[in-house]
């Protein structure tokens, strides 16, 4: 096989990562993907550090065995604590979703202050702020942990008035912040984006913008397989997306698809 | 040292199994135990059986290996789900939260309408009305599946807003299905008990009651420990509970000391 028709990996902690998947098969129709979500293990944003490292390498190493082209790490948290790790262990290059949020970020804010939604984790890092700092020295992050917002997605309590007040709770500190663009930083709240939108509209004003990093990523993803001449150039023989979970739970096949947006199709589990 | 001597094993998911350490030291001050809060993977409720029971040996045969006297399985998901197999694998006895929770329901309830709020994988498994249906040929469970109150326990969102709409969408099946008690079937929900109760109350009626496992489980360990002879007898020295936890996240301690009700001192963190 050559290179270049080898799949792109990408993993997440569950089903979140599917929005980048979503994005990714409209940026790049011709390739093949391999998803693992580490369903067994999901939540990874409440969990401590050393956890967090500990569970990317076993789904990064596993998709290795894929013999995958690139790895697209599509979980904030991991991005956000273990992208150094991974590149150390592997031998296969690992993208990240954090550095294209945050460039999504400065490209839509006026006034500079961008607050950042995401999980425990990711905001304890600090890795958005020094994103947002490598691309402008006038832009400034506040970064709100919002760690309801996961099982709500999982659960598929997307809107309502549940979601509302806990969306609410999460945006009325980047409101008082004075932010103008709220950044989607986990890959679970794109699937509450039209209840956040319109909080941020009633909270912040119809200034605000919020955005998310899944169409960046896709595009960086993009422009890195065409600068290594690594876009698969043969006809695709089978289903593009091949989902790996490392549990099947109840429910799993409706969550999953309201994530990618189509059917899943079949899917394979793997023990870690 | 004597079998008597010997500690207590007790393990949940992740912190919700406090609240039966709490229940147990009312009824055993004597005893010491340690406790094994899976951390790293919880919650356990969204998970497939086949992932539960991977878990829960593993967190017993850790427990097994500290020379507990006996195993205090406090997580209904896992009582639920995985009893048998930690019978047969073990060396130890083993006691679950089901078969106390059920009797606690049965000898509340006046019109034999049984409503039970527990983690999906609990329902699923029918284990309840299985319980319910060995302690009373008349009695019935309405089972309704309440996820969201595990995230709502362990980030502390206990009361206001958000826990009441969320308990009030789980409540308002069972007050249509005519049910005078409500069994918490998951040791996280004692946190939510007065949203839970005033929930009961305003839609169910007065009459209703709120039933939780932990004040039958500390009573069924202490008479299974009296009839064994395995009561302890000597002087306790050191801390009378040792928490063990497979992750230690930001707010650990917080949150462990909000289940536990008193502070959980030094925590060990073990790797499964």
């Amino acid at each position: 096989m050559r290179a270049s028709d080898a799949p792109l990996g990408v993993f997440d902690s569950g089903l979140g990562g599917l929005t980048v998947v979503r994005a990714l098969r409209e940026a790049l129709p011709n390739e093949r993907i391999v998803y693992l979500g580490d369903t067994a293990r999901v939540p990874y944003g409440t969990k401590g550090p050393a956890t967090i490292v500990k569970y990317a390498l076993a789904c990064a190493q596993h998709l290795a065995t894929r013999e995958v082209k690139a790895l697209v790490v599509a979980c904030n948290t991991v991005s956000a604590v273990a992208p150094e790790r991974l590149r150390i262990e592997l031998d296969v290059p690992v993208l990240g979703v954090v550095e294209p949020g945050a460039r999504a970020a400065v490209a839509a804010t006026t006034t500079g202050r961008i607050g950042v939604l995401a999980t425990a984790g990711t905001i304890a890092s600090g890795a958005y702020a020094r994103a947002v700092g490598q691309l402008s020295t006038r832009a400034e992050v506040i970064g709100q942990a919002a760690p309801l917002l996961v099982p709500l997605a999982e659960e598929g309590w997307v809107d309502g008035d549940v979601p509302r007040l806990v969306v609410q709770t999460y945006v009325e500190p980047l409101a008082r912040a004075n932010v103008d663009v709220v950044l989607l930083g986990c890959t679970h709240y794109p699937l509450l984006r039209p209840t956040i939108e319109a909080e941020v509209r009633a909270r912040i004003g119809a200034h605000a913008r919020v955005v998310d990093s899944a169409l960046a990523t896709a595009a960086d993803v993009r422009s890195f397989l065409g600068s290594r001449g690594l876009e698969r150039r043969s006809a695709m023989t089978g289903p593009p997306v091949q989902v790996l979970v490392t549990d099947v739970p109840r429910g799993f096949r409706d969550a999953a698809s309201r994530f990618l947006g189509e059917d899943v199709g079949d899917v394979e589990q793997v023990d870690l």
